[in-house]
């Protein structure tokens, strides 16, 4: 048995549900019990009226693009229908529940909650990856109202965040340009375990290349990367510490006994060579050392945080000092990091430095070595960067990333849009907070350049947008705001995860890589104005003509008419 | 065998440690490879150079207060307890940190990892729940260098959000004021599923009084609250839909056969009362028909969400004629919840309603039925209803409050400060960031009035500061700070909570109501200046004059000279 068919078979198969199996959440806390107190006291409340069995379609969306942009990352879908695919009350669970509510609750209600499963619910979502708007349903579910309604809370909890920093990754990306490395460092500062878990699979996903998380990378194979910290320069107090101090040659040819006064004499030429001489004095031995120690245990994979004591006067010095030592065995070195100061002077004059030492000795490539930042970067930093010039080919991000600091929350929504085939609107005084009633489709309508030219939602029962036919387009709640649209292009969005008792087909739920990709090819397609960081276009999410009109009929007739005296 | 025993053998036991078993982290994803590559490649380049068990002290601090203020909530504690209790690595991880590390890597170093726990490390610490100040150490983390650097990421990972969360919910409290019922409601918009539940958890110790997150009830037994959404309201069509309308009195002793009806009488009483008269005319029937139903299920627990149409029109008509209804039964509604709108406004007009029909209907106390509000409250909006007035009783809060979305991250690190009993020092351009050597002890010192008037560190070997005697205190890096305290009392801040093996007592991991209490009463002891939301007076942050004196003589020593041509 595969890994994934025991994580599978441990978790629970999933009934009657044709398609492969689905596993249970990756975070075990992640229960029925994980909901709002007030789903199950609805629940009750539905089930004592009698009314818990009614058929209820939910929409899940949001009303705001994050971060000041135009466009938000869908994420969280796997994790949600993991959780319902595995949707099970356990006894301890209904004993803490009848603790929970008053003691006059009936018994008959628990007996409910025993056999309750998610085996008659109906999730319909655009593909996990892609590129969604305000308004537009990432999700709609149909289902007994008295579950659905306990799906609420764990859904948008999963969903929120997971598209919140998904988003930030695939800006921080924008921002970087494509040739850069970017890498997430952002466990420590994450808003707890799982936080810093989920960060890193969405971060990827959003279009970084690694993680620092270990534990990140054993449960999604996300490349990891990391190399050492200040503490491990500053543990080290001068270089007679090293006790072993032979390295075989990268062949295997040779070995040489004395690394150490290799990297000395390397030093000394440096130290003694003109162009690059004036630059430093003594370089920190508990740094040559730490670095020294670095490379015999790794050889191959040498990386050296050069920010410990000064960049120039000692950690880039002592850095070329190791790697020439390891060139001349027949290794490559890596590069270096830079944790402080400024990342684009800095690392400016480290790669000045590299290609004096390339010319100086003849080593081929050496201008080349990667120049890794850290410390504190976010988008703005990038951008600043950017513009005033730098040398760096990787970035590692961590806080300002994972936590998602410019807006440390998206705020999705759960709505009721029909009961048993009635369409259902909630009102507001602030229009932007009004739902749009009924059970919809929604399709995304591209134009003769291949770009998306807006999304549109309609009625169920619809004729579906035509390639080649033209097509109102409402603004859903303002009158002057239409298009006539002629799609070159249809593309429905909502498609069937979870198929329930309807016997349609499931989609299979695509690896991490492959969603991954999707969102870094969405993001392509997209007209350029919509992505700038800058005032960026809004994108267009409409209404057909007909759904347009039923809007504004519910909401007549569902707001009271007010009362001037 | 109890709940906890039972977990802790489920967790394994701490074999040598003194003291009451510890159970595992509450997330089971708290493991030790939830931490970064770089731990795992330093361990290994400790290792190999032969290293790795060279005694190393470390100090887990933070620089700055979060939220602008001048205090922090230390928390996350027990979580680090439980982690380092249970820290062994399985043969399944080994294998996978065997395909991270370059296949350079000796055998012998998974020999290591195979064999390694924390039998050996010490942790002190200030108690969690504690009022705590930047620069001073919340942890001082004492072990082999390759273990405790192993430990570095899930420390700061466990302990960062906790602390900014109790943070935050002590805010929230002191603006609120003591006599206000504050309620988390943040589970949906958290980040990530146990992000929700670590806000539950330290919402609490920071001073709130219940939460709506079942599965956090569960695991920590904090009180559970919460009634009904805007879907439970809008689910309803009309008040026909009613199929079982009997209700039983309050003592038993009757039952009233139509409800609904009883509901309408007195709606239409309310409607036809003179001071009443002229707020509304019809009210929404399926918020109506939501309303009744509620009361139905949950007699003795009815509390009303009113804005779902229209707050003074429909939702408090309705909420009234269902109150008055069960209080001709015997029963006590509970009150209502307002989400949108003015807060302030409509919290005064509601008030003044459920006055009048007190004084109209004779109902005594309906005057004081809760109000609740709820709908993105933060720091600034509850000092904005303070002073606006209003009639608010208690205070839904999620968002803000659970996200930190004024303030996303605090900054805990994790420094050196000494091994092999050689005290060392992260330097930096930034005199902020440079760390404090030597393995040091802390004070808190007690002036006259009861207050704390400044944390003092001193270097272990030092006499702790004396009752009575007086003692020079300096600022770590500016030389013209410093002041003469003579201490009416005075606290050691690190106590022993895993003792490793030096045979020390195990400060016991008390339960979350008594860290709570510590909280709250700490919190209270402040001197009012520190804890003011607008420009709050800095609490004082000192070294001994010795420990200063060596601080710099450290600096000078390894800062490389300057060399200006």
């Amino acid at each position: 048995m595969g890994e994934e068919a025991a994580a599978a078979a441990a978790n629970g198969l999933n009934g009657g549900s044709p398609g492969r199996a689905v596993g249970g959440p990756t975070n075990p806390m992640v229960t029925p019990l994980l909901t709002d107190l007030y789903q199950f006291t609805m629940a009750y409340a539905y089930w004592k009226a009698g009314k818990h069995q009614e058929r209820a379609v939910f929409d899940l969306f949001f009303r705001k693009n994050p971060f000041g942009g135009e466009y938000t990352i869908f994420a969280g879908l796997e994790e949600c229908i993991r959780f319902i695919a595995n949707f099970k009350i356990t006894e301890e669970e209904i004993s803490f529940l009848m603790q929970c509510l008053p003691p006059s609750c009936e018994d008959g209600f628990f007996d409910y909650l025993r056999e309750l499963d998610c085996s008659d619910v109906e999730v319909y979502a655009i593909p996990e990856g892609s590129v969604v708007f305000p308004k537009v349903p990432l999700l709609r579910v149909e289902g007994p109202i008295a579950v659905v309604q306990l799906l609420e809370t764990p859904f948008v909890n999963l969903i929120n965040y997971a598209s919140l920093v998904t988003t930030n990754a695939a800006r921080h990306r924008f921002v970087a340009g494509k040739s850069k490395s970017l890498l997430e460092f952002g466990l420590r500062r994450a808003q707890g375990p799982d936080g810093g878990i989920g960060a890193s699979k969405y971060c990827y996903m959003g279009g970084f290349d690694a993680t620092s998380n270990v534990a990140a990378g054993k449960l999604f194979g996300i490349p990891l990367r990391g190399t050492h910290s200040h503490a491990f320069v500053s543990s080290y107090m001068n270089i007679d510490e090293i006790a072993e101090k032979s390295l075989c040659s990268s062949n295997g040819s040779t070995t040489c006994e004395d690394f150490v006064s290799l990297v000395q004499s390397w030093l000394g030429k440096i130290q003694r060579s003109k162009p690059l001489h004036g630059i430093f004095g003594e370089t920190n031995q508990s740094e040559l050392a730490a670095f020294t120690s670095y490379a015999l245990a790794f050889p191959t994979n040498f990386l050296a945080l050069v920010d410990t004591y000064d960049v120039m006067r000692s950690g880039i010095p002592n850095f070329c000092a190791v790697a020439l030592a390891l060139h001349s065995l027949g290794y490559k070195a890596v590069g270096i990091r830079l944790d402080s100061g400024d990342l684009a002077y800095l690392s400016c004059q480290a790669r000045q430095f590299f290609g004096s030492v390339e010319k100086e000795f003849g080593v081929p490539d050496f201008g080349k070595t990667t120049i890794t930042a850290s410390n504190d970067l976010n988008e703005e930093t990038l951008d600043a960067l950017n513009k005033q010039g730098h040398e760096v080919d990787a970035y590692g991000i961590g806080t300002y990333l994972v936590t998602c600091y410019a807006q440390a929350a998206l705020g999705c929504v759960f709505k009721l849009v029909e009961i048993n085939n009635q369409p259902r609107i909630k009102l507001s005084e602030d229009v932007s907070k009004v739902s749009i009633p009924c059970k919809k489709r929604s399709y995304r309508l591209y134009g003769k350049e291949g770009y998306p030219l807006l999304d549109i939602m309609i009625g169920e029962n619809e004729p579906p947008p035509k390639v080649g036919e033209r097509i109102l387009c409402r603004h859903p709640f303002n009158e002057s705001k239409r298009a006539n649209v002629v799609p070159q292009h249809v593309e429905e969005l909502l498609k069937c995860y979870w198929p329930g008792l309807s016997g349609k087909q499931r989609e299979e739920l695509p690896p991490l890589e492959e969603l991954r990709e999707r969102c870094m090819k969405q993001l392509d397609q997209m007209r350029p104005d919509h992505m700038r960081r800058l005032n960026p276009t809004p994108y267009k999410v409409s209404v057909s003509a007909k759904l347009y009109d039923f809007i504004h009929f519910l909401w007549l007739n569902e707001a009271p008419v007010g009362e001037l005296e």
